[in-house]
């Protein structure tokens, strides 16, 4: 009984196959350990990727959508349940407050945004491929940040986070 | 594949003894349909009630919660994907734009700001026991709102309600 | 030096001839006491009345909107400062918290959930001609409603209220 | 009549010295251009001096906060129009959304996150001592970044967007 454990998906909306497939396995990852992927819950790019990874392996998948509609078609029809903000960009803090740890993939502004917010928040984020220049190395919350080569790399280190926060 | 159904529940975080009962039944009958259990996540009166009604039937509950710290104590125990969204009464729309249906429950201001961004949003909502004086009977959005005298009759206007906007 | 007292006045984006005339009054008595008047921001209704009353007057307002975009043309023209939410009516509690008292013109459901919200945050609301069929008079919040019939006694009841939080 | 010309600036709520006399002598200019300054409205770092260069020459000014409470003492003493959001990081968004144009000074995590959501939302920003290491140089969005090496450049490049935009 209680809290699951969520895991958050962050990455551009605009990816490379590579990134796709990258995200796709990740989403599968996080399904089999059991957890609740949480992502942006848009039709593109790293979100519909990583939630239909999720969705092949019975994974339970949940949406922040920046739009207002339920009906609103630009949902990734691999979100079991997305929730609606109907606060555009400002969803992404809400991504980054309920989520456990953050898997962060390549992407741009918005995903800069989100691991910004997550660091600030203290949340531990696990870099997969999300390039930052070097930005987040220097500062004070530099510890929460971990990299990652592989989804299973990404997914072991998730697991090990959880365990020192438990 | 694709979206569950969402049926949010409101009402008051103080409550009867006699609201409980009725929101914590009104949670095994929403359970009991498959649909998933949408409230305000904390763990009081008509929030906590419907949660452990619905995880009482396996049900799956999902809260939007107003506060930021996904460790917060305030959080019902039976919610299972708590959204801590970090914005106070703001998240008040957040519950009403991702619910198919609205199920409220009785309730004072909170609830009635519910009630009113729901009706504004176009949303259906079934009156459980919430008292409007007949404030929202009047205007353009009153054939929005049916009424049920128990939570059986709620979960099967629901139900007409869903039906419809298939 | 230091924040200016901020007044906000809620009601309908659509309403009767006589209702915008008492915005529109509303409007210059604030301005004439020096106060900021603050409202949804949008050309319309009371919105736009009570903004351009207090233009005419040469007082300073403020419009939270519920759009992004700054170049919104629905942006009411008697607006000083406005600012863009792009959170649509989960504005509605940043007018509520940003107001030291809340004026209450007729209005349908935005309005209400406006009422409601400042009566949960405790913030005095003045009621000139909003009609709530006796919703907010009977609970716990309900000394902090008081009537007013006339623009001029609604400033009145505003300054008493200020002078006794000061 | 109409809207004022409204500059966003943003930057740590920790800074040295230099940020400090920086950040306010900017304050002042914007305030001599006739332009209302924009920022997180706190009394700590950035937000503070730009505050009160601005006041000292008679500017107005706009903070939006994170917090909920109007009597929040964490408020700047420089702030004429305090927005209160109780949004927390999420207020970031309207800052950014408000703002015709952005200046950056150096600032951590939440300032990023700021630079961030500007381009996103094809904002110009015109960076002065804000270091981004390069990272939002490279992607499409980086013909809205400008470099200004002092508050006088900053203003004038301010001039120039503001001037093509009109």
């Amino acid at each position: 009984m209680g809290k699951k454990v969520i895991v958050g998906v962050i990455g551009g909306g605009e990816a490379t196959p590579e990134t796709l497939a990258v995200a796709e396995r990740l989403g599968e990852l996080i399904a089999e350990k059991g957890w609740v992927l949480l992502n942006g819950g848009r039709s593109a790019g790293v979100m519909d990727a990583s939630a239909r990874g999720a969705k092949r392996r019975g994974g339970l998948t949940v949406g922040i959508l920046p739009s207002r509609d339920n009906r609103d078609r630009g949902t990734s029809e691999h979100i079991d349940i997305p929730i609606y903000t109907g606060m555009g960009d400002a969803r992404n803090c809400v991504n980054i407050l309920s989520s456990d740890v953050i898997i962060a993939c390549p992407g741009r502004e918005g995903t800069i945004s989100e691991v910004a917010l997550a660091l600030k928040n203290g949340k531990p984020v696990i870099f997969l491929g999300f390039e930052d220049q070097g930005l987040f190395r220097s500062g004070p919350h530099r510890r929460s940040v971990r990299d990652a080569a592989t989804p299973e790399e990404a997914v072991r280190k998730a697991e090990e986070v959880l365990a020192d926060r438990a």
